[in-house]
């Protein structure tokens, strides 16, 4: 094999034989293609893409540069849920005890937050003591008993994801759909599941700004998934507006224990359970949509979700009784409302801005060694389509220092719209792709 | 700067501003822009191209990353020709001295062969003792004194590009026009002359097997010389078959003191001639090309090129005895006629199979630290456009080595097409661009 000859195939349109990919890669992770040589061909991907077998490939190099998990031994359909990352997406939180507890086992390997999207496993560290890195062992164990568990990418499975996505960032080359889809779809297939939901997110707040692109990354993960021989399914979800209400670690795991007591908003609510009842079907424990909802309101009716969540905690090293008691999550010392200017009907509210002013006040990541604050964070008090006057409160921002304060109000008053009709909001599910 | 977002500029068909792309170059150079950052930007560059002002901005970054040669202390237009390279293009070597006959100093730093095509300085070293590699003051020393010297790249000229260049050869980012623009004219202009001549070849032995590709390349070339203050102008030259007769470095030396004794094969005659009183032209000493004509006929019939030629290889430390005896030229031990199967026209010779034959044979080189046999090549005994019968020689090939004969042989029987009809042979100069 002949890097620079792969490259210039690619280059020029070629189509790539599945053993020139496999030896592409593998030659990059021992260090024989380099950095540079592995650089230009993602940009040479970026901009002709990759067919169906050659992304097949190309992930199966990834996915075999490292551990693939067995849970074989652990009894059940392992069904996970992967969003592409959002603002006030704090799903996860409440989705995996929820399929948990009626039966489906969930392992759940997470990322951390970057750029103006947040990551379940800065919103679980939130939690004090609970623990994201476990060893693959813990992790085996957790999965069979608790039936979840939420942990952090490990060095052992596809390394070669790792060391490129680290290329990638600082090459230009993250915004391409094969790219991004094999390094998805390796991870996921790397735990060891046996079907995958997708929530791929879409429009200001969302990796993918259109609904066309969501759409064609949705396709793509998919037709990997399945020919990989992981049942797969997409929802492609708004993400124009913040989910939910809460952006920030402590604040959206309350949000999130409030769902799993029955509570919740529309968006975030509706979200969770069309993910879950996916899952559900795919985990084999629901015939049907009716039967998976059913369980659903049983399980939060129950308490038996809320319950799991307990588990989880509890079996990763976590404080349980943030659960009854939200004083024992970090708070930040001071909080500061912003109102409405004017009297109408708030009309939009920007998910990106929102995402980029909590990462000023230090909820979240610009660079990945960034610490987060976990006490910080906004509520929003009018979501879309909320009737105000002017002085009535939209944003109730928990924050520590004076000065991020006013750097994040800055975006924040551009991120509200108020118009003089409610607003034609666009549902949350905006399709999906099977 | 962030090199990351000028990447992602470029990817996404935006215009840089000359001051990001210097600190882009400049950062290159001082390690700050990584290998893998720069070929993320060529690949880009490979696909969106330059804008007129981007290419003048990379080029002068390129240029001012190392010395720019003042030869302003030497009397007289100082005025270069540089070939984007063929097979059998020996130009250089009678041009020169011809040019500093007529009275215009010529500045020539050249380079080596690669490929299927040869390099002046390879074509140079044949003659025993010639030196290419002089220190810069030998350099001014010698084109005040002898008016031509022509040397290899230095250390200190363009760094940039020498970097640059290795970066691209093992990256498939070499086929980009502005690239190869930016490479040639770095090093030109910091060659510190006041007017240049291209000359672009187009065909199936060149870089560029179109003449649309050739003449984007040469319009690309012009219009940087220009920007930059060197009066530059481009003819476009066939390079569909080999220039002249002969491939192979002591071979074409042969070829060119036969040109400066009055002889030689009329596209080579031609080709030298055109581009020789453009520089006559662009040097000031001629009015027109009638003028220009006079003077190149009057150097030779005189002696006065041959005799300058003398005093170049004199200068450079070589053996002068050459110009009159060639057999103080390195030679071949063994020699093999191809002859034509058929009688009939030869009406096409492949200039690229030809050029490989000849790297086969040792004459070039397949890697830049391959070492080049000065004795072995191939002479063209039935150009294009030759009536044979069946059994007569149409290649005499010169080489050392029974197998590499052998390997040649292969690709010189596919080079020639003999035909029932004269072809109808494409004039050597295709086209101009100033």
């Amino acid at each position: 094999m002949r890097a620079y000859e792969l490259i210039k195939a690619k280059r020029d349109g070629g189509v790539l034989a599945a053993g020139d990919i496999r030896a592409f890669l593998d030659g990059y992770c021992s260090g024989e293609v380099t950095d540079y040589q592995m650089s230009a061909m993602c940009m040479a991907v970026y901009f002709r893409g990759m067919t169906p077998p050659e992304l097949g490939a190309w992930t199966r190099g990834m996915l075999e540069s490292g551990e693939v998990l067995d849970l074989s031994g652990i009894p059940g359909v392992k069904v996970d849920k992967h969003s592409t990352g959002g603002v006030g997406d704090k799903v996860s939180l409440s989705l995996a005890p929820l399929v948990a507890a009626c039966g489906v086992p969930v392992p759940m390997i997470s990322g951390r937050g970057l750029g103006h999207t947040g990551g379940t496993l800065d919103k679980l560290e939130a939690i004090p003591g609970f623990q994201v890195d476990l060893p693959v062992a813990a992790y085996r164990r957790l999965v069979a008993e608790v039936g979840a568990c939420l942990i952090g990418q490990t060095a052992t499975l596809a390394p070669a994801d790792k060391k490129l996505y680290a290329l990638r960032d600082v090459t230009g080359t993250v915004e391409s759909i094969p790219l991004i889809s094999a390094s998805i779809m390796s991870k996921k297939i790397a735990e060891g599941i046996d079907a995958l939901v997708l929530d791929v997110k879409t429009g200001s707040g969302a990796f993918m700004k259109t609904e066309a692109d969501s759409r064609r990354l949705a396709e793509s993960l998919v037709s990997i998934g399945n020919a990989s021989g992981v049942k797969t399914e997409a929802v492609i979800t708004d993400m124009e507006m913040p989910l939910g209400v809460a952006v920030g670690n402590a604040l959206e795991v309350i949000e999130c224990l409030d769902i799993l007591k029955g509570h919740g908003a529309k968006d975030l609510v509706d979200c969770s359970i069309e993910l879950t009842i996916r899952m559900l079907i795919l985990g084999k424990v629901a015939v049907d949509r009716a039967d998976a909802e059913r369980q659903i309101r049983a399980a939060i009716d129950s308490g038996a979700a809320l319950e799991r969540f307990r588990l989880i905690i509890e079996g990763q090293g976590g404080d349980p009784r943030v659960v009854d008691d939200y004083s024992r999550l970090p708070a930040a010392p001071s909080r500061f409302a912003v109102r409405a200017e004017r009297g109408g009907y708030v009309t939009r509210i920007d998910a990106e801005l929102v995402g980029r002013a909590s990462v000023i006040l230090g909820a979240g990541r610009d660079r990945v060694d960034d610490v987060v604050d976990p006490a910080v964070g906004i509520i929003i008090t009018a979501k879309p389509g909320t009737p105000v006057s002017a002085g009535d409160a939209i944003f109730d921002v928990h924050y520590r220092e004076q000065a991020k304060l006013d750097a994040a109000l800055a975006l924040i008053g551009r991120a509200i719209t108020i118009g003089d009709e409610p607003p034609q909001l666009r549902a949350i599910i905006v399709g999906e792709v099977r």
